[in-house]
């Protein structure tokens, strides 16, 4: 496997790649709420989005536009979802990307348009009007920060990376910028990713990478594939590196998979540290279950149980609440063979406690900002790994007046 | 139908019924922490239970005994779930039974046990063994509210109920004790309740009824049936009004079934109400789905869903998040045919927001203690209705160091 190494530059780290970010006028001043990163040069698109049914005007605006699998830029804005807004929400979507596309004197069809913030208000889109034009003067490589900040919603820290790797006689680069913050539950976890890469790519190649890797860290994180109604992970590739075409299959694929996987990774983890009034990253491992998809329900129903996340929050050793939001997964497995622990503190093992030493120690690893809680469930092989984070009283505060 | 009065007394307002409730020493003194429950008469005995895969020792010994459906007795103690303890736990759970029969003078399979509190913590039996003599000294018509009492955790207030009908000639009593608090999620939702009545029903008429009552109550606001280590419903009836022995599929079975379910739902509704750190109490109804199971499940996911629960709590209209909740629940249906109103306010009609005027409106109806959630969904005949509550930051601080 190919050696990664991290570089400077989020999305505009590849080669061929501008981006900007500027205020529009949907969050209040100076706050930057509108986005831009385009390729010089036309590229192959891949999407992964929502599978909410009230998916929002725009994610089924660059679903369709996905079929042709080419694009050349992305236009985000945040601080209005644009969903549940109806016909002219699909019009105002429409009117976004053909501004982009005016003003970059690019084919419609070639911009992706995305858009997160509060639901069922219309879009403001004569902000965006006015702005579009000075936000395409601002391209540059230095742009990138911009526009990840301007993707931001709760976030309290923006989020940026850029990995690179040898494939063959070529260097890949691969950059990133994302927004998440509210990742307690499957259901607020609205994340927008937009990837670049200078890689040249199949268009199905880049589709089946996108999907694995996001499958394998967003979902992850958002604990459940079904979650807000704006998710959107959109990956541009440009080819600009030179390199043969990756197909799929090859290990020039593998290579790549792997690097687009760390960025996923990175990004996810980054979202998980800043969530909503979070001051923990939990990661819930589970082995021992009959297959994968059971260690994975059992993983989703720890990660989700809100007594355990409070636990978590009050660094308080409550393991019987871990092992019951297990017991409450709806997978069979015998309560005797359950074992429990914190990082290396086994705190139950076949069913029972290990006693009050062991929660003393146990309180002591949940000092800690990061740690693991690994399951054993049986002797079988299915295995999963999550991430999730504690409730706080913060999280409440945040979100109790959103749209006030 | 039969009316129904309300009637003083919790579980002795049935003829035939005494109850105590004692400090045993689980919890700290003065609190009581010992209950029980006898009849004079033998009597009919029914029970729901957890369907959580780690039931608590005391849960298995009465679905065991449940198999006779035959007792006088339950004994009931707070402070400890009895829950993950292993072998041990179901010896304390059987010794526990052993005396109460040994103090009573029954049979042993004649007296349930019911336990709640902290999971994972052995039984501390010895107590047990110091307070049952006294316990059974203090039995009396006047120790349903001490016995209502002693059954308490987070509650902060006593919940009890009785109630009475006329069927045919005789007059029917059905009371009822309760505790939960811990309501705002499926898996924390510990509820133990116990009910008393002296109709003469057949057994299967009487499971039937309270299978039935507990589906559409205390599974409606536990709002998942897969809830924790410890849930427990038993309903004893001893026969002392003289009726004719009820069964099922008469007009007499129907009219006891309205009183049980009755009798369920004011418990259910004072543990709602009564909600760990809640200020509020939410009817969730929808209706147009294509099945009652379907509108169950979209009724579940606004239920659960935290962003709609911290939003109540801050009286907050951002009923997008309500839509959305409806829109990851895995039903399909049409966005566009989506409705939702707050009491008699629409907010939303065919997939969109009805305006400022609207939210206004809608903030007004969220003041109130108590309001209605109604999604229409569709023109299809699929009903549910649930409740729950919202999320406060009180109710992390309560649960952030439960076992601390």
């Amino acid at each position: 496997m190919a050696t990664l190494h991290t570089v400077q530059g989020g999305v505009t780290a590849p080669g061929g790649f501008l981006a900007a970010g500027i205020h529009a006028g949907i969050k209040p001043a100076p706050l930057p709420d509108l986005a831009l990163v385009t390729s010089a040069h036309p590229g192959v698109m891949a999407g992964v989005f929502t599978k909410n049914r009230i998916a929002a005007a725009p994610v089924l605006l660059c679903r369709r536009q996905l079929r042709r699998h080419a694009g050349r830029a992305i236009i985000i804005n945040s601080g209005n979802a644009n969903a549940l807004t109806g016909r002219q929400g699909m019009l105002d979507a429409m009117e976004m990307r053909t501004l982009a596309a005016t003003h970059l004197r690019l084919p419609v069809q070639s911009v992706f348009v995305g858009s997160t913030g509060v639901i069922g208000r219309p879009l403001p889109i004569r902000h965006i009007r006015r702005a579009v034009a000075p936000l395409v003067r601002r391209l540059g490589r230095a742009g990138h920060r911009q526009a990840a900040r301007a993707i931001m919603t709760t976030d309290t820290v923006c989020k940026e990376i850029a990995r690179r790797a040898a494939v063959g006689r070529r260097v890949l680069t691969i950059g990133g910028m994302a927004k998440g913050a509210g990742m307690v539950h499957p259901d607020m976890a609205t994340v927008l990713a937009c990837l670049t890469t200078d890689a040249a790519i199949a268009p199905r190649a880049l589709q089946a990478a996108l999907t694995r890797a996001a499958d394998e860290t967003f979902n992850c994180i958002s604990v459940d594939g079904d979650t807000s109604t704006n998710d959107t992970v959109l990956c541009l590739a440009n080819g600009q590196a030179g390199n043969p075409v990756i197909r799929m299959g090859t290990p020039a694929w593998n290579t790549f998979y792997a690097l687009l996987r760390d960025v996923c990774l990175s990004l996810a983890r980054q979202i998980c540290r800043d969530g909503e009034g979070c001051t923990k990253l939990v990661e819930i491992v589970v082995g021992g279950a009959k297959t994968d998809r059971d260690a994975g329900t059992i993983a989703r129903a720890v990660a989700t149980s809100l007594l355990v996340k409070t636990a978590f929050f009050g660094e308080d050793p409550n393991w019987g609440r871990i092992a019951a939001a297990a017991g409450r997964a709806g997978v069979a497995f015998d309560p005797a063979g359950l074992s429990l622990s914190l990082n290396d503190t086994p705190v139950m093992r076949n069913g029972r406690g290990m006693g009050d030493r062991a929660d003393r120690r146990a309180r002591r690893v949940m000092r800690n900002r990061e740690y693991t809680v690994t399951l054993s469930v049986g002797n079988r092989r299915g295995h999963a790994r999550l991430w999730t984070t504690d409730l706080s009283r913060d999280y409440v505060t945040i979100n109790a007046s959103y749209t006030t």
